[in-house]
């Protein structure tokens, strides 16, 4: 046993038993973060399955108000401590503590905690259906066993295994969950699952309800996903990962929600770029630069045709991202990859226009890149123009023929975004773009940016594979991004005393909705 | 090329030009139908994916009403036509003309389709939300390239790739379709195809909007699974060509929903079994023996104590079952499979009670079978004793401590239902076995069997993998069964005139029903 920093498992911190360990950086300084954190073996997680599958049995049969007061809880400690919080994650991420963390995407996670609170509460997420002349009730319920939730580098709060929205959904869907911490950030996410601890005792939540471990290594995490005792896994990360991660779930029939890689296309068509120049370079620059370009709706490729308009706006996006010190970025490793994307595009023949080199220095930076191809270019090689550059990188694709931006979409891979500026004038090009564009993203923005994602539940912050593991779900916004960790279940023939409330002729709230009978309605059963 | 049938592409009969040919056989008598049918090799079957990609285009901006038309136009012929399909389904699978194929499996199947009719005009199964201050608006959409339906050997009407629930379902999503015929029944499947085609000439539907083959090699199979142009997969039928086809979509990240083996499990608690012996001994003889147990929620699994009002029970099946003529199977294979499952489990060491062999005629019959176990040796090898027999055949398990209810419901793997039969005397055996079989299955019955599935929107048929490929999702029951094959879409600050009409603030039938900030409403979005 080493003095790393105990696992969070059956409402308490426990040793690990592991002798093997891992220490943070700060990527602002290169220097290590004194905090040792364990790597945890196959045998400890396989004590976090049976326990979290364990602790399913009872959540199944936890009231709705204790789930949303422990997530109400969960969400005021977070607040009460952001400003510790916000200190261990800007030190761990070198994301920016003010507005970025300590406001931005503090306020994003606790408010996201909330509303998952709130969709527990109402309980109308749960698609409640009933059949009174059959007796035949349906309804979401909890999935039986535990989720892994997996979180990724780039949101140590908003999207963080155990304060993030996979936490959140799954939880809200009465799941216990088991949260990975990325190694990037442990010490922000065992400040994290301190609140969580804390709520879950001061609400009496059933024991093994919420875990944490920090690391291990990767075969040991794919036996996991493996185990019969999880029912569910939710990721956000790399490609390469996800993808492992899959195959894995795929082979047990487990259920995977993967958020993995997105170039987020924008096609700035020529009546647009023309009207429009500096506003759209600018919104463009702001775009890339954002969280050092580190997040997954970041532009990464963008088409504009070869006029001296599109001249124009590339010059002055080149001159926002020149103009502008590279910001610091998650860690030296992130730079390293970023370069070998980079360089893979050059390679493929993209000349580069700026950038394409790390910064020589005691802190993980690199410079600002845009890279050119033509369209024929593109087009001989889409798959190869299409390896995501995670950081303030992008594309550039010129067209010499408008049918080109068409063609290009139909090239496309799933992805999160994508991105149109038009004017009237660029009729038919836009609707003829945007019928083959539609299909092949999640998100359609119109004369906007993709950054910016708003938990509402109109988001969809999802799309077709690769950019997600399934096009019919989100993983932002509430209720919807629920249903990921919910079984549909159905009750025949069964008495009202052994039904769960949800579907009793009485409306278990007074306003919670229901379809019954076919149609939506705040009644009771009995009245329908 | 041979003289076999040709195949459904592009809106018109196309000879097939491969040489490969096979003849279905009439189950009733062991002779060969006098027709040919092609088994299409890959080329046919990529032309076939890119002949449905092309209508996909234009099926995203194709009016409801006019798949809702077609819907429509589709169930009049078969019900125009129900004789002639009735007595052509009843050559090649045996299955009793009347009642079962010409008026139950065939209301059934026409019901389904006017129901999705009324699902595409109503529009609310689209879940739209929109958020007006943001001006971010989302719903579900078209997949974007074509859906493969694989229909079962069992349902040749009500599960036909061409007319069945999957059909149904994809085509409310406004996918193309590419049908593969149950080569056990392509004569059925090819009058059901003409309807499909009649009805699509009729209103005008995309040309590759509708195609059907009959037969490939499992490779050729599996390759079109991974082929770009296929958007999702919908297959009903064994566990190992299910499996088969689940690795191919996973691979390339398809959507696929597989409904595949379920053994049902009936638990007969001591209290139920003493006050309804016989009645509850009938139930399960009938259910076991509708269709010749070819259906999959017939009960391969009873679960009873040792008592002597349980020998009754069994007694009660037992005679009710040998009294029975065996009917027709749906094939000589389908009764070799079975007998393979049955001798499987005898190898276990189960005790035949009755049954157990195939009856020698030129029919395809095997006999009533009840197989008898006791809990430890289940127990022991929870996994050997699982195994679907597709047929008239069930394993009896025998507890001699009520605690081993629970215990084999916890070592259940996913199945499409479970049945509980108790008095209230029963509890709390009833209420710890209920709680662990509930997250085993997708419907829960209680004193009932399982036999007899509604389509309701209140119907859950599906359950945990493997009886399906993911829990959340029902085969059964519109609108729900809709989103199987639908994409989740969202509009970023488009302008009106640019959305799809479902999004746009007018609302687009005045009553379907949106999600507007937060809020289920009728009402146009601007009122809100």
């Amino acid at each position: 046993m080493s003095n790393a920093h105990p696992i969070l498992t059956r409402n308490a911190w426990e040793p690990d038993p592991s002798t093997r360990s891992f220490t943070p950086t700060n990527p602002s300084t290169g220097d290590p973060i004194p905090d040792a954190y364990p790597i945890s073996d196959r045998a400890t997680l396989q004590q976090l399955a049976i326990a979290g599958a364990r602790a399913a049995e009872s959540l199944n049969h936890t009231a709705p108000e204790t789930i949303a007061r422990f997530l109400e809880t969960h969400a005021q400690l977070i607040d009460n401590r952001r400003d510790s919080i916000a200190d261990m994650a800007h030190a761990e991420t070198g994301l920016s503590r003010s507005p970025r963390l300590v406001e931005i995407e503090m306020d994003r996670t606790i408010d996201q905690i909330r509303q998952g609170a709130s969709c527990v509460r109402d309980r109308s997420w749960v698609s409640a259906r009933i059949d009174t002349r059959l007796n035949l009730r349906s309804m979401f319920e909890p999935l039986g066993g535990a989720v892994l939730t997996i979180g990724p580098n780039n949101f140590p709060l908003a999207y963080n295994a155990i304060a993030g929205g996979d936490f959140v959904a799954a939880v809200a869907a009465r799941n216990p969950v088991i949260a990975k911490a990325h190694p990037l950030h442990p010490g922000t996410s065992r400040l994290l699952a301190q609140c969580a601890l804390d709520a879950s005792n001061e609400c009496d939540l059933p024991v093994g309800s919420i875990q944490m471990f920090y690391n291990c290594d990767p075969e040991d995490g794919l036996a996991l996903v493996r185990m019969r005792e999880i029912s569910a896994v939710g990721f956000t990360g790399s490609r390469s990962a996800g993808l492992a991660l899959k195959q894995a779930a795929d082979e047990t029939g487990t259920p995977i929600y993967l958020e993995l890689s997105s170039i987020n296309p924008m096609f700035l068509l020529p009546h647009a770029v023309q009207a429009h120049t500096e506003t759209i370079a600018e919104m463009i620059a702001e775009s890339m630069l954002s969280a050092s370009g580190q997040q997954c709706t970041c532009p990464g490729l963008i088409v504009l045709d070869d006029s001296n308009a599109s001249d124009a706006l590339i010059e002055c996006v080149q001159d926002q991202l020149t103009n502008t010190q590279p910001q610091i970025m998650l860690s030296r490793a992130g730079v390293e990859h970023l370069h070998d994307s980079v360089s893979k595009i050059i390679n493929h023949g993209a000349r580069v226009l700026i950038g394409a080199k790390p910064i020589e220095s005691s802190a993980a930076r690199y410079a600002h890149t845009l890279l050119q191809t033509d369209a024929n270019a593109f087009l001989d090689q889409p798959d190869a123009f299409q390896s995501e550059m995670f950081g303030v990188a992008a594309l550039i694709v010129r067209c010499t023929h408008p049918d080109q931006f068409t063609q290009i979409a139909r090239e496309l891979e799933g992805n999160l975004t994508g991105t149109i500026h038009a004017e009237p004038q660029d009729e038919p090009i836009r609707e003829s773009l945007a019928r083959v564009l539609r299909t092949r993203i999640g998100r359609l923005i119109h004369n906007g940016v993709p950054t910016g994602v708003h938990v509402t539940p109109a988001t969809v912050h999802g799309g077709p594979f690769p950019s997600t593991g399934h096009p019919g779900f989100t993983a932002v916004g509430l209720p919807t991004s629920i249903h990921r960790f919910a079984a549909l279940r159905c009750y025949d023939r069964v008495e009202q005393s052994h039904l769960p409330a949800e579907l009793r002729d009485e409306n278990p709230t007074g306003s919670m909705l229901r379809c019954i009978n076919g149609l939506l309605t705040h009644s009771d059963a009995d009245e329908c």
